[in-house]
């Protein structure tokens, strides 16, 4: 029986990682807390366990109080303000809510003392604005963030490597790229794109997308993918190590809306909205995942089809 | 008239800004601000008039709320928790009052889209360890933090760099190497030694000297050399740009016990405290002015010989 504390445990990629745990029957206890109630019901899972509450983790006397009654083996810390439009308009709320939560879970473990493996997830945007000649983006390539989501993410970063090295803390950290799938929100681009076209097939919308800056390049992986990654790091992963988390492959927005029209089998015209637009926005991101699949034999099962797929038959059921 | 809003007014950088401004003629109004109340006579000063007010930068309603009144022209930021060794022991509050703070002073000027130009003092600890093949740093050096107050310091500087390039908010940002003088609290090492010392001499402690691990090399400028340095960058720095202040030069804090030695005409024997060794220690730090120099006429113009003097009669006059 693991034990795993799940930060930011109503979030999509938190479900993902119980349906992994549950798929390949590892049984396990787990203590999810979040700010917003899941919507998980225990009578869909035989191995897993699970405890909910609610609380922020910027409450540092409570996410104490937890550790210390839960005794987590392992902490999958996915709380996250991910959004990098909302960290232009509240750069607070955004620096509080990434880069102060996780050093109030890192305090609350060096406090009490407790041996567990900690995952920090952090983001391709630490990386900022590239070169094309320096893609794909090794682990080794410098931080350059530009936006406030991305600094808040080099310093959660930051401090996970002081943990590691100066309190000998057990911390494997994460630079995860985009990923997707089904239950993923609206408000991120991909399924934005499916929920927009699903409604103009269904006939509930005019033939009209819109859109950010469609000539955007990012490196999507399938969700379902990605917590398997953090599964293997949690229980394989080098103490103080970074990995990127990605498929290695690059796709244009443009690229992306063509494959889900050429599935859906419609036609439609994008429009931009300026609005959509964001600052200091990056072109091309595409990363490496040579360390990560050479030392812990991890590889992307899904093809980018087979993730629009199954988010089309997501947004299918929802519209 | 200049305006100046000073946080951390109580501190001794600031004591010997004020002081720069007076001893140059240079009219200026300032408000300081700080936790702990100054003890600066007003009537010590023709040149300069302040008024101070004593609030926590935590409180951002506050801040925002002494900024819109007193329109500030520059901000000299001073405020920070900046003890290494403290910040192992209390990690949160030292990130908290050091980049929780900025990033408060940052949004309230933001908000209230006032035109201010804003010094914000990092330091040398942000190129945590280093080669001596390195030495001495340019500002094109990587930064490898080592401690939490070095995390909470990049962080601030990444947060300089996004609201200058994303808000096109005019700041300018250093690195700033030990720096010593009168006046300078004796939990850092170099007043310690003199204090000591001076307590030797006048009989009043037998001569043993407690210190930390004295082989480590640092680069000392003296106070009223940095705080000219940052009325410079205050007033002619480029918007955006990060600038080392430093003198160049490497004393190994053995070096500088032997000179305060001499100066006092006195032997003594030093006690190494396991205590006071920190953890992640880098062992010789020498950064590179050149860039300052070069192009804002900045030379340091106090020799280490004249700031230990000076620092001797500092604490002649204490004991």
């Amino acid at each position: 029986m693991k034990k795993f504390l799940i930060t930011g445990f109503s979030g999509f990629v938190s479900r993902h990682f119980c349906e992994y745990l549950e798929h390949n029957g590892i049984r396990s206890l787990i203590k999810g807390i979040d700010v917003h109630n899941p919507d998980l019901k225990r009578e869909d899972f035989k191995y897993i366990e699970f405890d909910f509450e609610r609380i922020d983790l910027l409450d540092k006397h409570r996410i104490e109080d937890i550790i210390f009654k839960f005794q987590p083996e392992y902490i999958l810390h996915l709380a996250s303000f991910s959004s990098v439009a909302f960290s232009w308009e509240e750069p607070i709320l955004s620096f509080q809510n990434n880069t102060n939560i996780f050093l109030n879970l890192l305090e609350a473990i060096r406090r009490l003392n407790i041996d567990t493996r900690i995952l920090s997830i952090g983001s391709s945007e630490e990386y900022g604005n590239v070169n094309e000649e320096d893609l794909p983006l090794t682990e080794e390539h410098p931080l350059r963030p530009v936006s406030p989501y991305a600094v808040a993410r080099v310093s959660q970063e930051l401090l996970s490597k002081i943990y590691s090295t100066g309190y000998s803390m057990d911390i494997v950290m994460t630079r995860s790229f985009n990923h997707i799938g089904p239950f993923q929100k609206e408000i991120f681009a991909l399924p934005s794109f499916v929920k927009q076209l699903v409604q103009i097939k269904k006939g509930l919308k005019k033939d009209e997308l819109v859109t950010g800056d469609i000539t955007i390049v990012r490196d999507f992986t399938d969700v379902r993918d990605v917590v398997a990654a953090y599964y293997l790091l949690l229980t394989e992963g080098e103490k103080g190590e970074v990995y990127n988390v990605c498929s290695g492959k690059g796709w244009s927005l443009k690229e992306i809306i063509d494959k889900i029209c050429d599935i859906l089998e419609i036609k439609v015209h994008s429009k931009a909205d300026a609005g959509l637009f964001r600052q200091n926005e990056n072109k091309i991101v595409i990363g490496s995942n040579e360390k990560i699949t050479s030392r812990l034999k991890w590889k992307p099962k899904y093809s980018i089809k087979q993730s629009l797929n199954d988010m089309i038959h997501y947004w299918e059921t929802q519209i």
